[in-house]
């Protein structure tokens, strides 16, 4: 039977090394469930992107790099606020999954508790490819377009993503 | 530029009928987004299945229909329960997307209202295949598994579904 | 000091019962809020207009009583669904008032529990001057407009209420 | 080691049927964890009572029945609108325990998949000791008395309940 | 027809700066909707004041500048926390309204986005006349009544502001 | 009558400085409610611990201390947003009471506006007997034992809160 790995980001924006690692898990997996955090948010300085625009994110950039999305399932969750729910919430919206690939020791720990196996996965040059990193050259004015696959660059353009970014880092709208 | 539909259902559970809509909707659009709805909930009597398992009866009936999921993204979307921001919700969660297939009068109606354009389906045989009437064979000890694919029949079997449907329908669990 | 009075209602619509009620307050309150309740609702069979458009027919209305607006306050309070906090959380919205005016047995008793004092308000001809009367009309294409004053039949047809409504009935929107 | 078993219930009010199944429960375990669920809902017409009202019905009919606090946790718990995270919901409000006492089937079957041991209750004259019963009778002037632990009698007089369930009956406050 | 203007801060507390931005704006518009955000808030040191009492503080302001409430409606909206769904969750609230004034670039972006005009507001001397620094000159004892109309001193007073600003800097109740 | 007095904290971990003050307040009330507040959290770096974990500290330290549970309720409280109905709240978890025991302004100040006598604790030493600290020498892998009842340091040890606290310095896990 298909083995089905899990691995949850929240892909603010989608880059080079989350696609180094689809490629390392389907190595070990037959089928992926790639989770979309915080699905609620977007429009803020840590979650710019709404969860429409990070699933197309993923989308096209599996079809530029030749990943079939008949192995790949990209699920949006929101989040809970209660953490001790958070594996069975996630569970809700994934159905059958074998093991979770994650480096992260907490979210390791209460996967386990709950009885699922956790891999690690091995990035490469994480402190480069890094959303947070991203964004901040996005900021800055540097080039941040050499970290992400050509799909996610054209659709940070397509709805000027970058104007967005240097705005969330601007205002000062008390209610947003 | 590849025209994107939008169909959306709770498909509790996904039926013969939501596949011929799929059919029918992939002749006029080259990318589908299903949307998922009610995501959230589970385990109740209109209700009894999660997103997740939702999400796999849909994955699994587009392969045995033979519809590459390079062109259906399947999308769980949680209820808001304030409908005037429902159509800025669900656009939230889906990206680009240029028109919305629907008979409901008023799914038609918002969408239009907020310049989406809309498409009527033609469904076949309405009264019959119906996941209201498929979770009323279920209890009734009825013939269902004629009214969905061989795989929506296979998940609900492995998820125990029937037991599932029967017991919501004797609980008295106060706080359920 | 100016004696401040509270009136609660949906007012799905505000109607000629509720105009009576405000000017007979006005004889015994300087000052009035009205509240207008179930603020984040809308789209539905009982709570078809959003508080915009509610709050928007009650200030038309004023004007056309010629009720000043500097004596009344039209404040939207969202609902908490937990009753024990109601009166606490409507307070929290409307600042400094002395008396409630109420009917309802049951508004009057847990306002009269938190202190407050608690008026009756003499209507006239209840069971005609009623939302669930007038969004029954609509529905069943009879005379609604004589209930209402003139600027909320106006407002009314501006966001073509009476085809929302008998949408809302049509409907099997499965998340809505 | 001490066993602990779990009593779920909303206890609107904690009534004489109540009371024999914690008796016969602490017969099979050494310590009891009862949950008053729907904790956070009052002044509703299934469920009048607030949780601290509920808490104090049944920490004075252990002391009324001479069973000792000692042995007895009471512990609220809000529900949860989303059924499939109910389990680990109420078990992160409780902390360790080794067995479930219902006699619904719905909810044994969600704490045995979650790997919980549940034990039936036999009851006696379900039809009788019955929260719904019991608000019925109070509703139409009926002897209820003779359903409840003297201390419940009681505290329902000292917060006026008889008064409040025949309000909640009467009123039609639209945003209640 | 009427142009109505959208005009939307927290008004912790209302002061100098916003009276004279409500008088630049009423040359532009015929009525003016002002939006009391983050209205559930109270009691933190970012939001001291409840929603009713900013209203009260900006109808007292308004009387005092001789500005009629026959053009000025003032609308409490509680925020949501999703950013998307923003602009048509406070259009909920709001009815028909023609433009925005606001001088913040994400505010005006999301609007414009949504189809609405955005007009810079003219403001005077912004470092002085702000909230931040009227709390901050409360906390230090210093002379804040400079800043804010002479009704709204007199309503800060009626309520203890003072002393209530002050405790929410001191307290380290963990649950508040 | 018998006197009731409550008594507020998150309790993370409970402490011998709670301990002191629960026996502290039993001298001048005749029986306790123990309000673990922010009850819906866990697994976070403030708020390590479940409810349920929570309760069961303060439980078996009572037993430890022999304080009789006779007179001691512990009921979990969820946190309000709202900080303006926090009174009203938590006093619907409680029921009767008659007065709180705080040190904290803030808190004194809320309960004695809803008419709540406020009485001190005289607590001792609270730069060390205080949960940030505890935590913090957790971290530090410093003796934190010698702060808590032994109960509180073997119940911590049954649950691997070390490891736990540990972890959630460590994760950068974006949606939990």
């Amino acid at each position: 039977m298909a083995v089905v790995g899990l691995y949850i980001g929240r892909f603010q924006p989608f880059h080079l090394g989350h696609l180094e690692a689809v490629k390392l898990i389907l190595r070990q997996a037959d089928e992926l469930v790639i989770v979309v955090g915080s699905a609620q948010y977007s429009h803020t300085r840590k979650n710019p992107f709404t969860a429409g625009e990070r699933i197309m994110m993923i989308r096209e950039s599996m079809k530029e790099a030749e990943i079939s999305l008949e192995r790949v399932q990209i699920t949006p969750v929101p989040d809970v606020n209660v953490h001790g729910i958070w594996v069975t919430h996630v569970s809700s919206y994934v159905g059958k999954y074998d093991l979770v690939f994650s480096n992260d020791p907490l979210t390791s720990r209460l996967f386990r508790e709950a009885g699922v196996k956790v891999e690690k996965i091995p990035f490469f040059n994480r402190e480069v490819y890094s959303a947070t990193e991203i964004r901040k050259r996005v900021l800055l004015n540097q080039d941040w377009r050499e970290l992400v696959p050509r799909s996610v660059s054209r659709i940070i353009d397509s709805v000027e993503g970058v104007d967005r970014i240097r705005m969330l880092f601007q205002t000062d709208n008390p209610t947003l």
